[in-house]
């Protein structure tokens, strides 16, 4: 049976629930998929490069307790893929949304070392995709993205694996969480000041929340989402981000009185006839009837309708993701990684956008 | 480039449709897909087994225009997939959905001769799973079924492809749109015959719309979600089921006023531990918030809420089905069928149930 050694770069909660799904699902994996595994490397900033060519202690990386480098330890990402003879690699630090970097370079570093690389980090699709894609191609190895968009609700493997031949017209939906929770706390009474305050305390909204209030996480959701599924590369300029800063907290009750509240609506649509690989990109607060799935949705929320040739209205919803869910996501990739999948060329059209990213 | 010989049993607005959507896509299917291929079998109870080993044409497979067949003229099934030279059949007729019948020998038929079977014939899931499922393995082939639930709505490959190793605890939805648009009418304020009389007027209710609105349809595509997706097979008695006949349009009304219309919701749950591959299944009219994506959605929706180890909600609808989509689920079957992804088999588990079908 084949067996695999997984790293992890980046070691925060979606690392550690990683592990753990992976040794949950260890019987299905070999009964199901003839899959075996061992985790081999695992880097943070803080622990530096550890490899373990063996496989570390399914104990030892559950706790806390100090994992065992070799000796010499690896000083790079280089000497780490190597020392820990990686199959996979897992990009999981946290995101640069304006450069995709480091992680970009990590995804190159494994491909080039031959191992697959699988990332939850939307910078390497919104700036690396199609290098990182052909990269490998020319490797035979998969590069992988699945946990970038919605957690690990399937959006591009639906595409990818079940909904071949289908022409995305149009995709509209709630990208972004935390918006969905202020708007609605602010609806139930709250200024916006007191509505981010309670996100932050939640752990929903981050300290600086300004990349999801002004629409930017979404936007760069966005660009991901157009880029792998409709073959169309966009840069953050190309989308019309407008946040919900300027609604005032009268707004945003009012639209709730009236049954039509405020959600943040992200949204691409293909134009048609000669102007095919142009869209037009939105990201920007609109009034959604409460008597519809995404007016009707709670605050937190996931939601993407595709509209297509063969299926006029398809929506896709993940109603909470629970602790497992981004890590799924992951090890989905990794299946399909090493599962020989057919992966299905998107036919190439000649663009003059191709290269704008 | 592999070419393809597909055969049509059944040659109805799903069949002619299929036409459409093959000829529509040729260029996908050849260029992404490696996929050429003839119509070279039709059949119907009206014209008899129609064979074109070499394919009929295709202005000629869209209009009324008589087919030719071929000299001798097959006399039943088997001599028909021996002169169409078949390597994909589609089980298109219509259902008995009480013993799947003949839809089930005409798949038997095709594995038998080598084809691959795929159908959109509820019964042969319902009636003939294992058996089918085991037949096509021993012939290398595959049966295939995903336009038999939820027009093409992707169901059984959403599980098959894009969500391994997931532990489906729970689904619930509504399965069938027939009565959607009854309680609607009826909310709105018709009475049952109006609103019955109304959704046949429309060809959404058959002359005898008792499989629908007494809940068995929805019964039907229960027993067919549970025995694949949970590998528990069910029989018809197994499933509680209440239609929406002893509703009175007072309490549709009424129910509708409150802001909880009624829905015919199906809901499978998988019990606990010892108990694990016991379920309960129901099919019966209840009142659904209004503020929730089950509630708000349109009288026609298809949903089904997938309740799962690694996704704790997710939920895939279909908002109206187009002309294609019914299609576009047997095209799916049919280029998995032949792209060689590789069938990912659900363990076996021992159970007293297996045998009951």
């Amino acid at each position: 049976m084949p067996h695999y050694n997984l790293c992890l770069l980046g070691y925060g909660n979606v690392g550690r629930n990683l592990v753990k799904l992976l040794y949950d699902k260890y019987f299905d994996l070999r009964d199901k998929h003839d899959i075996e595994f061992s985790i081999t490397g695992i880097a943070t900033r803080r622990i530096g490069w550890l490899a373990s060519p063996d496989g570390f202690d399914y104990e030892d990386l559950i706790t806390d307790k100090p994992l065992v480098n070799i000796d010499p330890a690896p000083t790079n990402v280089h000497e780490w893929l190597k020392a820990a003879r990686t199959d996979a690699m897992f990009e999981i630090t946290s995101l640069n949304p304006q450069t995709g970097q480091p992680a970009i370079d990590h995804c190159v570093a494994a491909l080039e070392h031959g191992a697959h690389a699988i990332t939850a980090n939307k910078g390497t699709v919104v700036h690396g995709y199609h290098m990182l894609r052909d990269l490998a191609r020319s490797q035979g190895k998969r590069f992988l993205f699945e946990s970038t968009v919605a957690d690990g609700m399937p959006v591009f493997s639906l595409f990818r694996d079940v909904l071949p031949v289908a022409r995305l017209r149009q995709f509209d939906g709630l990208l972004n969480g935390t918006t969905g929770v202020i708007l609605s706390e602010i609806a139930a009474g709250k200024s916006m000041d007191e509505a981010i305050q309670s996100a932050q305390a939640l752990g929903i909204a981050e300290t600086d929340p300004s990349a999801d209030i002004d629409g930017w996480d979404a936007a760069v959701k966005v660009i991901a989402l157009a880029t792998v599924l409709m073959d169309v590369p966009l840069k953050l300029s190309d989308v019309q981000v407008e946040g919900i800063r300027n609604l005032t907290a009268e707004q945003i009750q009012a639209a709730r009185r009236d049954s039509k509240p405020y959600k943040l609506v992200s949204r691409v649509t293909r134009l048609g006839g000669v102007d095919e690989q142009r869209i037009i990109a939105t990201v920007r607060p609109e009034q959604v009837p409460i008597e519809s799935a995404m007016g009707a949705v709670g605050p937190e929320t996931m939601l993407i309708n595709f509209q297509m040739d063969v299926i006029p209205n398809l929506v896709i919803m993940e109603d909470n993701a629970g602790p497992y869910t981004t890590a799924y996501g992951l090890l989905c990739d990794f299946i399909t990684a090493v599962s020989g999948v057919q992966e299905r060329q998107i036919r190439q059209r000649p663009t003059l956008l191709d290269d704008r990213l």
